[in-house]
């Protein structure tokens, strides 16, 4: 496999919401130049407070040499905003006619290679690439919020996407200290937005059908499986909950409560080939490491979160209500 | 309101698998007396290999005065193992004749005002009880694992559980270090388990539909979502996400994507009621901190909680792989 280098050195930002925010604060706390626009009226205002909101927190996290927030320009014009970018991030409303249209100009306004990067939460590339001249430098880059802190990015080109381009933008990504997740299948939602819609969904459920209170489902998360998440995913953590048998004994336990009403989600049929897929990735994800081993580490990382919340939580959220 | 104090001194526990060694091992921790039961060949043996695993985390959590692991007492015999207890946590394998059938044992067996309090993972409370002389003190009180390290505990009663023998269960698990969360209305899945179950079929559909392998599910919750999820469970971290008008303008934005496919789960109609609902909770729980202090205390911790994860991630998981 050929390795790409990252030759992104000037970075435009389309959109300034909470989103496109994120992202200018962690490209300049990253040392880069970046251009910001947005129409809105009072964008330009509200985009450098935001900035400093961040800057704080980016300064105890790590400034790269020669980051400074004096290296963001606003332009309210799109053409000479995106005209010199070498990767423009596209954060507008999630409505795919606005964002197609968008995309369309910045496909016209851009150099030929620039890299256009939608940050849609669950808009196919595809999709998004259709009305541009250029869609084989197209890609959707997935960000979570605070995009300043958080690492993950999903990556996804469309049916016109040239594979290099998403390998161009893993390099840049990565050399913004995140961690990219290239999607080998474009779906809506991509991966991890439909695994949050589905809790956000069944979240609403609860409260429209009267079962709990937000504040209730927060705590049902925060107190519980939101520990466990921060160290390892759902198949990980349900490996590990299956005793030495691991995922195996889980869906032997569990495989029939996929049949129950635990959740509006209808569940897939658990046949032989599906366990095997789930089983030899949990043991493959362990490489080579016991049941015993990785329970001991995952209980010294959770004793550690539990005084790190002792920190921040109880002002933080439930006021030490519950 | 009166508040009842614990008046828990023996416990019992029936079944000891994962789930069940967790409880002991939490029990012994706290200075109780446990004794335990299972019919399993080998079960003793194992039951104690797996305590001696939790035990040096639980030293390093801190143990309650005169807690020893010397304090544990296997019984095989069921009628005795149970019968001078004053609350026993039963853990059987997650089939509801089967659990039933066991409940009513230990109700013919237990002291007539014991607490009786499965730990299942979603059945009813209302159908676990059914086949009980004493139904008032049946409840569920379902944990998550590493039991002895999670802090959350569901507490729900069914239709004939006295709401007394539920408030003495609450002082119960309060006094053995967890976080009880009293539901009102039963479900199947409880609250929490209703969540986990939306994510876990939605990952078990998109490896079944061949879109993303378990490590990369698993990436996609730790680097993103995951770590929010450790503060704040889903409607205060879309609040924070929606910048200073939070929640209303989340709904407003993403309102229109809970009628997109980005999970198989059919949403609930976002009503002016649900929205208002979701909204008011949010701001409720806020309880006066703006939402700049709230970011800005989200974002120290989740760079300390990254240097955590620093220390324990790439051995343990995916081995630096991504």
């Amino acid at each position: 496999m050929n390795e790409i280098k990252n030759n992104i050195h000037r970075v435009t930002v389309v959109g300034t919401g909470v989103i496109g925010n994120g992202w200018i604060a962690r490209f300049l706390s990253q040392g880069y130049d970046v251009t910001a626009t947005d129409p809105a009226p009072g964008a330009e205002a509200k985009m450098r407070k935001a900035i400093d909101n961040a800057w704080p927190a980016l300064e105890k996290h790590g400034l790269a040499d020669g980051a400074s927030r004096d290296r963001l320009h606003f332009d309210e014009n799109l053409e000479s905003a995106v005209a010199g970018a070498d990767l423009i991030q596209e954060n507008a409303p999630e409505r795919e006619e606005l964002k197609r249209k968008l995309l369309a100009d910045i496909d016209r306004l851009a150099k030929p290679d620039a890299i256009i990067a939608s940050s849609t939460s669950g808009i196919m590339p595809s999709t998004l690439q259709a009305d541009c001249a250029h869609p084989e430098r197209v890609i959707v880059a997935h960000p979570f919020n605070p995009v300043y802190l958080v690492p993950l990015v999903e990556l996804v080109g469309g049916k016109d996407t040239d594979p290099d381009n998403v390998k161009r933008a893993e390099a840049f990504y990565t050399a913004v200290n995140m961690k990219p997740l290239i999607l080998s299948k474009e779906i809506d939602g991509h991966v991890a937005d439909r695994l949050m819609e589905a809790i956000w969904r069944e979240s609403l459920h609860l409260v429209n059908d009267g079962i709990a209170t937000t504040e209730e489902i927060d705590a049902s998360i925060v107190y519980g499986p939101g520990l466990r998440w921060a160290l390892m995913g759902p198949f990980l953590t349900l490996h590990l909950a299956g005793g030495e048998q691991g995922m195996r004994h889980m869906l032997e336990q569990f495989g029939p409560a996929l049949k129950l009403p635990w959740t509006k989600l209808v569940a897939p049929e658990l046949t032989d080939e599906l366990t095997e897929r789930v089983v030899e990735g949990c043991e493959q994800q362990t490489e080579g490491h016991s049941i015993t081993e990785l329970e001991q580490r995952r209980d010294d990382f959770l004793i550690e979160l539990q005084q790190l919340l002792e920190k921040y939580w109880p002002a933080a959220n439930l006021n030490g209500k519950i």
